[in-house]
This record gives C-alpha cells, sequence and structure tokens, in this order.
C-alpha cells in the first residue's frame, strides 16, 4: 500500500468512529491501524483498527470496516497450551455480516470478494446491527464483511496474538505493509 | 432500593448512554443493573453497569455514573489462583477521577462522600477525559467519581467474579437488592 493510500483510509476510519460516538486520542488517531494483509486491494479485502488494550490477559479493540470491505477468512489456533483467542465482536454502527463453521446459509448477503473466491469456505451466516453482538470460540473459521453503510465492531476478547492467525488465503501475510 | 428509584436510574443510565452514542438492544435496556451496594444512597454512591460478556478468560462492561456519583473504594483480591481481576478504564463521555494506591495528590478532585469518609483511603489522581484509559493492576484498592456531566466508562477486563470483591468500607454488600 503506498503512503498516501495509508494515510487517506486512516483519515476515513476515524471519520467514521467519530460518526459512531467514538473518540480518540490524536495519539490513538494517528496510530489507527489499516491492514491491507499484503493483497493490495483494500476496499474489497482488509481492515481498520484502534486497540486499546492488549495485555496477557485480555484484549480490546475497535475494527472499522467501509462499505463492503471484507475481513479475510482466518482462525486463531490453540498456542503456547492456551485454547486460541475467543472473541466477541458488539455492533457499534452500520451492519455487519458475520461467517463462522456450521449450517451455512441457503443464500448469503455478503458478496465474496471475488479475486479470492476459492478462500472463503464457512458459510454460517449470522448479522450484526448497532448491540447486537456475537462470541466466536477459539480456533474457528470466521470472515466479515460490513453492509453498504460499513460497519464499527468491538471485539472484546482473550489476549491478541495476531503472528498466530491462520488466514485461509495462503497469500495473506499479516504484517501491514507501507510504501513511500 | 425501592422499585421506582431503581426503574428511574435504569431509565436515565439509558439516556446517559445513548447520548454517547452507545446503542444497546432492548433486552440489555431493562436489564441494566443498578447497584447501590446496599448503601441506599445511589446518587452519592453506586453506580450503573451493562455487562457485554463476562466468560472465563474476558469481560467487557459499560459503565455509567451520574454526575458526582462515586463508585466505592474496593480491589479485586487472587481468586483460586488467579491474580485478581485487572480492569482497563477508557472514558468515552464525561469526565471520571479516579483513585488508585500510590503517591496521594496534594488536593483531590472529587469530593469524599461524607457518610462514608473513614472508607476512602487512596488518593493517587488520574482524571479521564473521553478517549483517555488506565489498567488497575489486580488486588489494587481503588475508587472513582465522575465530574459534573456524569461519565461513561468502558471497562475492558479479565474474568469478572464480583461476589469475590473487597469493599473498604464494611458495610457494602455487593448483591443488589430492590424493594417493591
Amino acid at each position: 500500500m503506498d503512503a498516501r493510500k495509508f494515510q487517506a483510509a486512516q483519515k476515513r476510519a476515524q471519520d467514521v468512529l467519530s460518526r459512531a460516538g467514538i473518540v480518540l486520542t490524536p495519539a490513538e488517531a494517528s496510530q489507527i491501524e489499516v491492514a491491507d494483509l499484503g493483497l493490495n486491494r483494500l476496499a474489497e479485502e482488509g481492515l481498520e483498527l484502534v486497540t486499546y488494550i492488549n495485555n496477557d490477559r485480555y484484549c480490546a479493540k475497535e475494527l472499522v470496516l467501509f462499505p463492503g470491505q471484507t475481513c479475510p477468512e482466518h482462525r486463531h489456533p490453540p498456542v503456547d497450551g492456551n485454547p486460541g483467542k475467543q472473541e466477541t465482536f458488539r455492533c457499534r454502527s452500520g451492519e455487519v455480516w458475520l461467517y463462522v463453521e456450521g449450517e451455512p446459509a441457503p443464500s448469503i448477503r455478503a458478496q465474496v470478494p471475488e479475486a479470492s473466491r476459492p478462500y472463503y469456505t464457512v458459510f454460517h451466516e449470522i448479522a450484526l446491527r448497532p448491540g447486537e453482538q456475537y462470541t466466536i470460540p477459539p480456533n474457528t473459521l470466521h470472515w466479515f464483511q460490513a453492509g453498504p453503510e460499513g460497519a464499527v465492531v468491538s471485539e472484546f476478547s482473550s489476549t491478541s496474538t495476531d503472528g498466530n492467525d491462520i488466514f485461509t488465503n495462503p497469500n495473506i501475510s499479516r504484517a501491514p505493509v507501507i510504501e513511500n
């Protein structure tokens, strides 16, 4: 991702958070994470994040998805004897469609990103509107996409160790890449 | 607390959350916890809570404090080999003054509740405005009071086991008491 696109996405994410009533300090705003996951098509696949706290016991983040933006399918495997990260997603604004392992929906509301179609394999659908939430068990495949208004999702979880995430798409690298 | 006071406090807490941009489901709104801690002076000492999730790994709540309302001094001791609850307080609206163990402030901004003065013993002050946060280590005495606008505070933490909390005031019981 080039630096200009990165900064534009940061600014846009900050605006979305602000419209959802979520206040960031200037330092936090300048550190909003823009994750294109190395795919270089942020509008379709990626997300924006603010990590409030991540310690050895718990973690809390805000996730921002632009309209139609998709966080690709992944799971949080067991690490060092821990059962893998468990996450509670709480929708704060907009709408988000979450897909997990289980009975697939007959037809899903999200549009699977065309370029990565083979890497989306679970289709049990949970639609979340503001105030609604869902807890994803450890080591469970999941992906999610914002509806046409975009979405802000609070994530409450056990400790986050992003480097251990396993994405279905082998081309994904979790570390953000920013080129000048 | 009589049922009318309880319901009025619930309604008021819901309004405060709504003004802070925080959406609850109708079921959540009807279950807002009003904790007068058995002291029967809610306006001075107590708080209102919504627990989003509390499992064996993490917990997330919204805390509502009315203007000048104080959550009395307490600590979260070690339980069953765990080091005690660790909490991150993030101010979402209003202002909150948090007091923990450590170097006491020369003069504090909060007003110690007169009826319970002997039960407030730590005076290291942290003032939190929207977007600001502070993490309280396990087993550390703390209390907090909202400023003149009241406050909404998001609490991210390890597992919550309220029954184990140790309040400095021996008259406090954690279980809510509602009389009809």
